[in-house]
């Protein structure tokens, strides 16, 4: 036999689109984070949405039963938004969980089943102390290949994949140091981010609490120059510092998904799902070249070939920049830069909101923040609003893009989603 | 809007099914019982299927990460069996995990995304203390309000509902020993069970014990006079003793599902999907009565409606007998008896292999055993065989039964997805 249909025997929109605040938020619960990005979703839909009227809950989320000792977190969240006895179904693929529960709720409108889903993620991170966030997050490599024979963490793995990046390209830490800055710029006018301030900002609040307690006036004459110092950006993981990584955030995402053919009596703003791919890959070690993921590329070429575009076509994209590293890899997997060139874009600033190509304009992963089960659906809301032109400060010089992609990585890239929205 | 579509927009097919033995495997992990059960599957593919056609894996899992100090598990699995880089999604429902994946793969199908996918339940449970199980199990209960508030686990809470059953209808707790012993029947012509003796002979096999080791002779008449013994059936939670519990297990389970369109290349005896419901629900305590659980009676409308049946055209149900009285309350939630009548019916041998309607032929949860996330493809499986009349010794005395329906429960009935398949 020949497989191989990947086409919607149904088109399906976003009608909608909402999140909460990414942060550290001690009082918060899942439900909470939940519950604020639903409101915010529904509050979203242009002409309205009675909760009545949604068939199905889509809920990405990574390790609730660890972060919180909470499983089964699904019909929990459907029960307390008033949704039940709706289906409700936690999807999991790491910190591609609601990348992938995205286009669960896309096929299941697709296949005749329902007219309305609402796709979520949330995770609640912070509830234990760091070294634990790490191993829990470590349980999303091979625990047999990568984490009790090779003793990888997240922070190692991508540390592995910038020093083969730097070697075989010539590229230097300062080139990630601009994925950060840029993304940084970008988080600071997203009311939404975990960090609101741009790197230049946090140096000079830096050199300004230094000067009050005394100590000799920093050498920094820029944000480079604060990067570099090893007592404000410390090595995590070579050549990856304190400054390469996401942070660990709590928050929630939430989107609205509707059939086209009843979109209408939602909105007369819709956003197409143009393009949707999934990959799975092996561990690490049995990528062909440590500087490419399998499964992104595999991921992208499904989308792009669905949605009939290629990569000149997109306006801007959301990137998965769990680490600094990964944006530029990202960029080049995706097809926006030759291989090697990636570090460059990010360094001429093509990647900038104003440059030729914009990636991560919420600030990424990397400044937004990484509850990892909300990211991926989190970086739909960012598409949703710049395709929209809702997205106040952070919107993008050139008025309503018309192609957006987002690229959702989970574990060490065992996972990928591409999505393909289109205005 | 009217929302409220519920009709596949393509119908799917199931073209092959297989199991891993289920039990206590000390050297088996997730991927060797995953890999059992896969190949199980694909050689039950009359016409053989090639791996490279399969475009899709949905794995069912409670709680890997808790079990083995594995998450991510779907694309692990996807490379372990040299399926990557199709997609791959871990669905968790808690105990309805793959019955809620088969939902999925079917949606996929009927999408028009997938040709084929393969539906995979697994959970590896017997590497943790008992103890540690019944706690990492109670995270499928509401964390809120069951579990802190309420001090329940699993025991407990169906301990109450039957409790509330026993005194509501007058039953006793004899007619919980009923589901236990007639599924230890069934559950020793399955070659795959966990427990493969009848209780008559585990019985016998303790008298003789007793009589090696110099013990005073058992009263023991019969099974019911074995159960009644509180040391070979120690209370568990009030009325429920050990015999109603069902065991922690290992195990695996998978199906091949197909377009209709595409199935002949497969097989010329399809078992076809004709109807499925999935509901959610609140926690126990928000039930409109304890005898009767909401999402159940919710998942079975929509699930006879979309097949165009009612109850009296069941010819055989698995059903979640998690504890004896589970297996009770669904029988009657899924019409096939009036309130109160479901433990009248057991006892009368209306739900034994050779009654009117029989329930469990696999041995249900109760005697084939119960890895979590595997258990409702399990369930689907028997369906399978007996629909195709490959049971073997326990194939219903009525040859090729026409309509089988499986009932999959998560959590204290949070979830609940129904499944009607058609000869």
């Amino acid at each position: 036999m020949k497989t191989g249909a990947r086409r919607l025997a149904r088109n399906v929109v976003i009608a909608g689109a909402g999140a909460s605040c990414f942060g550290v938020f001690p009082k918060k619960t899942s439900r909470d984070l939940f519950l604020e990005a639903f409101l915010d979703a529904i509050r979203s839909v242009d002409k309205g949405l009675q909760p009545a009227d949604i068939e199905g809950l889509y809920l990405g989320n990574f390790a609730s039963e660890v972060f919180e000792g909470q499983s089964h977190l699904a019909p929990l969240m459907a029960d307390w938004a008033g949704l039940a006895p709706i289906p409700s179904v936690r999807i999991e693929d790491a910190c591609a969980s609601s990348g992938a529960a995205f286009r669960q709720g896309v096929m299941a409108i697709a296949s005749g089943m329902c007219d309305v889903v609402v796709v979520a993620g949330v995770e609640k991170m912070t509830r234990m102390p760091t070294d634990g966030v790490t191993a829990a997050l470590a349980m999303a490599a091979d625990d047999v290949f990568e984490v009790q024979q090779a003793g990888l963490t997240f922070p190692g793995a991508f540390g592995i994949i910038a020093s083969a990046y730097l070697h075989r390209y010539g590229a230097s830490p300062e080139h990630l140091m601009r994925v950060a800055i840029k993304n940084h710029q970008n988080g600071a006018l997203n009311p939404r981010a975990h960090f609101r301030a741009t790197i230049r900002d946090t140096m000079k609040a830096r050199a300004e609490r230094m000067a009050q307690s005394g100590e000799p006036e920093p050498s920094w004459q820029d944000e480079m120059d604060f990067l570099r110092d090893d007592r404000v950006n410390p090595l995590v993981a070579w050549p990856l510092r304190l400054y390469d990584c996401s942070p660990i955030s709590d928050g929630a995402s939430c989107l609205v998904l509707a059939a086209e053919d009843v979109a209408s009596d939602l909105t007369d703003h819709p956003v197409h799902v143009a393009g949707i791919g999934q990959a799975s890959g092996g561990p690490l070690a049995s990528w062909d070249s440590l500087t490419s993921s399998p499964a992104v590329r595999e991921a992208a070429r499904q989308a792009y070939t669905m949605a009939g575009v290629t990569a000149e076509d997109i306006d801007l994209a959301e990137v998965h920049d769990c680490f600094t590293i990964a944006e530029i890899v990202a960029t080049e997997d995706l097809g926006f830069f030759a291989p090697g060139e990636g570090a460059l874009a990010v360094a001429e600033g093509m990647t900038a909101r104003d440059g030729a190509r914009p990636v991560n304009t919420s600030g990424g992963l990397k400044a937004k923040g990484h509850p990892v089960g909300a990211t991926g659906a989190a970086q739909i809301v960012e598409l949703w609003e710049q395709i929209r032109g809702q997205a106040g400060p952070r919107q993008l010089p050139k008025q309503k893009p018309r192609y957006g992609l987002a690229q959702n990585l989970g574990g060490t890239g065992s996972t990928c989603v591409v999505t393909i929205l289109k205005g």
